[in-house]
């Protein structure tokens, strides 16, 4: 058998799909085993959802100290932990493991504040560890396709991004009709400052960051609670300007009705644009200057080479989250065995790091300041 | 035969596209019928295009101030002037057949000063004379339909407005290889104080006053020039704070590759949502909260009333720009026979008066205003 | 004025749709002037049309023999006729303007016999008038523009066709509940041997013929009766074999619900493929062999001659079926002015002739005729 | 740990995209387990990929009999084998599993020949034994929600059917240039009499039966090879009966340029239709009788229960290939698993079964017969 790494969990016991979608994704292409667990606060969801999992008893544990202590002396300790677990406990499982020298993945937001956020950068740099957030969107093949065309200059210095990233979950207050995702989201004592631009709008900044490069000076940003009662932002609307003098718009809603998951991207060069939506995720709208406008399909056409690594199906096979969700984990693994075989990794680093985590909780944290501050400029 | 108006035209001479779209839109329905012109600055283009519509070459003049005496003169004098010119000349050109009783319609940006503009407004109030500017947009059967359904309370109190138009000509400095429309809309002297925002921004601005009744409390306004060496934006992003509270996103843009002609705007309400496209118009997006995602079809669905009457084809069969600039001609010339016959008009009033033109030169000034302050917020 | 043609009518009286559409489409580009008519079998109805339309008195007529008659008489007798009576009378009012010297316009089918089209076309070769066939949908740019793109080779010989035209509007028996258009259309007295395939099937018969000039050599119809009681089809599947060895399907319903006017063309060629649907005219999808796919926009991206002349609007400003069928119009309007200039005319029809008219009687009476005998293939 | 199938695998080898596609479907809800396998008749090919994989060595085998009776003799003996071999061997490899008491699931088309198909379904019958054939594409939920509506009575009786599967990747001849899969299927000796009809026509008869139920009484079929040069099919329209009275197009191509794996369904009934899109598989477009078109989007519109059952992903996160391929694992295992505990499983299957197999081999030879006797309409 190749080689595979072991990895525990952290969170996601029985009844979260969040859990379920990390594990599918991080052994969907056999590079990593699940041996070991804390997979909820209550010790007999671990168990069982362990039991389920055909985990070994004895690696099922009650807290994630005792994970962390326990792992670190086995002689076959796991290679990283996934941490899916509410928001306000990233920070203190990802550095209890880190401390352990074992590699972290981690759910977004990476952490509540940005000093946490960059106590882990440095903690990961200094000892060599590997750090992962996982924004599922920069995982899709035509997403790479497009950082690389963007790149090698297919479209020319940008001018102008505009994002969009739509949700109607939250039109009205369904957090008093019984809708827990929704308590705790709209709840600043997991959430911290912010819900919509912290869930959704720092999948904006991540993927943009992703895709272009490009990076923000200064933004502008108005966080807006459309459903009375609320304390925490259901819309955001926040204007950007690139230190490159480029200039973006990004739309964050969970207001939107009509909208599942929409999130889309636009951007303009000086000689072309490129455009992506999330919810028809294998094909992408590509415009040169005096050309017809393409549509380009994965599997169909030809991909930038970190597009096609990750491409499995043929063209008109439709690839969906669960396989960019793998593509993250799939990339991170690659890393890290080539990390633990002693050869040079950091060019291979394709999947959303700690920098860039850590740059996203200073992206929430600066958009409620401008719009605490009456969505005023603030610069970064 | 029916009673049937008779009108002049300033501008719109050979070779003028958008002089020769009035002449079809005001005469689709046969309700008007053009009986005299100063299409040009240069007399032989106004023999030529007066020759070619068969017009008596008695009616055809030298210059505009010429033809309001003269017209104003004649027992058989026109019951409307179409204003088609540069817009730096809409304001004397307008207050010259004004003052002469006759009534106007005017391509837009009404003026180029908001000062002119209420000069203007306050004329025809004052001499119930009626002032059209041709906001084309406002003329499709399915913006009539939202703007209906939006007053019904279909989709609830809105929350949240965007609306991009987007275009591609400008991407490249064609002005300075001979594109002459190009020329004079990134000149100063001819478009005033803005480009992209005077000549789209502004059609975003009417389009939604005449969907949701929305008026406008400040803005936060960006405008770029994105293609180096001219004078005037080419795009701008605009953050709308209105008087009920609801928020707004207006982007346009010249430099948008991909797009000729991307006129989207998007309405959440609490309870649905709306979404249009200009470029494929005769359909419609409606979402209800709880409900299946609706694709409405003008002549197949049933539509409001200010959206049937202006149907003309059944399903399926395409309708375009002529017949959205028809309906606002259509609309005017009823209301002006209304007028004519001595009866109550105001309350049949359905197209864009001088009062939404004079609106919408605030507008543009205004978010000049704002992106020259740094686009900071400022109030109507 | 420029030489302008003058035209007289047989139908299209007030109430009538068609009559409507066809009117302004012949006048759209100032080519003709309606200057006589027989609209309506009803005299008053006649009267009061022609009245409305400004027309004297002296030119409107009892019936189309007398029309024909006494304009023929005159010094300024009109050019050309339109015919959009019900379909079983075109071939008498043809016959009897062609027999006075007066060039036709009739509505679709020409006729209900092959024989009777026979001799129409017979007599406008002898005589050297022009006849036109209304089939309004090859007067769409885009349709012009695959055309070309097929005759210069773009695609490659064509290996197969499909043609849809959905619509929903007999789904149920209508004709019952006082929809008079579906009772003609549904009787064999107005209609002939067949509703769906004379109705729309002939459509797509024309504009396959048009885009890609093959020619049938067999087919095989089954035409159905979905709605019990009916004496006529509404629906069709039609299998064709080519010459040239290509391939078809044509498919027409009248009973497609959620369809309005759905003609869809598909062409295939060794080469690449071509696809265009009306309800969405503007655009086109084009597919060249291992390239990406494109949209092609009228006004946006470089159209063959014959779609470039009849483009009006610039990219993004949707044209629709107005314009079509005043493409038509201009198209034949040009050929005749030319050819009552004394040159040569043959070359510049580009417009549906009673050839086209013959040859789509000749498919409808065939299809009929092998759906009558089980389906199997016969013979063109 | 819950209980878990064992099962194992003919064909498949490394370097096999439809293995991996299997193996990744069938453990996907962590129902099933590999535990052995024949992946290759290359011994080597097999070593290396179960190790790949994990596998005990010996229980990697040298060819499919060696396999079936050894792993017959075992105490923990496989509860199915999944074989993904060329069509040409499926009978044999099944059958001797059948023989040895091995539940089985088979690539399609289940046999070349009738007879073959006919006597694994009565062997599986008698011996109470379940076989699945793996038409992927009724796995999707859209397509099970579109059965359950039909069944339901929600669009009433079916009048008309269209099924289009078109692809491009045999437009050029790739079988003489190295395209191995191009290969054998152009090849008689392992495709059978027909490529097209037999690879992706057979995916149209069986969704169709699945979702509609409708049984076919005779068709009507032509059957091109458009490439010359090649001995079997690649393109074939079919006109079809059923016995209810219905009619049916289905049109499958390889030569379609512009289309990677578009099939695409419509229904109509008598008061609504459907219509699917397998390369955009999430959403699904209904039209009821006098109502607005809808668009249902799997995740946020309420399915039907088998739909609802296999929805994994909230709305907006798209589904793929992968997820409907595993819906049809994973649903068999789970009839398995009730079989094996000795309940009752006959009401819980949901996947396509040997009987289904049996009439698409039949379907395949039925269309081969039509097209030889000249497109004549044969009886099934």
């Amino acid at each position: 058998m190749n080689e595979v790494l072991n990895f525990g969990m952290v969170g996601g016991g029985y009844g979260s799909l969040i859990g379920e979608i990390h594990r599918k994704a991080a052994t969907f292409d056999l590079k990593a085993k699940l041996v070991t667990g804390c997979f909820s606060r209550n010790y007999e969801n671990t168990l069982s959802t362990g039991k389920k999992l055909g985990l070994n008893v004895r690696r099922l544990y009650k807290n994630f100290r005792e994970m962390a202590e326990k792992e670190a002396k086995r002689k076959d300790k796991i290679d990283f932990v996934i941490i899916v677990t509410v928001n306000n406990s990233h920070f203190e499982i990802a550095k209890a493991f880190l401390e352990k020298g074992i590699n972290v993945v981690c759910d977004k937001p990476l952490t509540l504040e940005a000093k946490e956020a960059d106590q882990l950068v440095d903690f990961t740099r200094k000892n060599d560890l590997l750090g992962c957030v996982t924004y599922t969107y920069s995982g899709y093949p035509m997403v790479k396709h497009a950082r690389e065309e963007i790149k090698k200059g297919g479209i020319g210095n940008i001018r102008m991004v505009m994002v969009e990233y739509l949700q109607e979950w939250l039109a009205m207050p369904v957090e008093k009709k019984g809708n827990k995702q929704a308590l705790w989201r709209t709840d600043p004592k997991y959430s911290g400052r912010s819900n919509c631009v912290a869930d959704i709008g720092s999948h904006i900044e991540n993927i943009i960051s992703y895709i272009t490069g490009l990076e923000i000076e200064s933004l502008c940003a108005n966080l807006d609670i459309f459903v009375k009662g609320r304390a925490l932002d259901d819309n955001a609307e926040i204007l950007v300007k690139y230190t490159s003098g480029a200039r973006g718009i990004y739309w964050c809603s969970q207001v939107a009705i009509g909208y599942s998951n929409g999130l889309k991207i636009r951007i303009l060069g000086e000689k072309g644009s490129i455009e992506w939506e999330q919810e028809n995720p294998n094909c992408m709208k590509v415009a040169y200057l005096g050309q017809p406008v393409q549509i380009l399909f994965r599997g169909r056409d030809n991909l930038n080479p970190l597009a096609s690594k990750v491409t499995r199906l043929p063209g008109g096979h439709p690839e969906g989250m669960y396989e960019a969700f793998a593509n993250i984990y799939t990339n991170f693994s690659k890393a890290l065995l080539t990390k633990k075989a002693g050869n040079s990794y950091r060019s291979e680093i394709d999947f959303p790091t700690f920098e860039d985590g850590a740059r996203g909780v200073k992206f929430i944290n600066l958009c409620v300041e401008s719009s605490q501050r009456g969505a005023c400029w603030v610069n970064l």
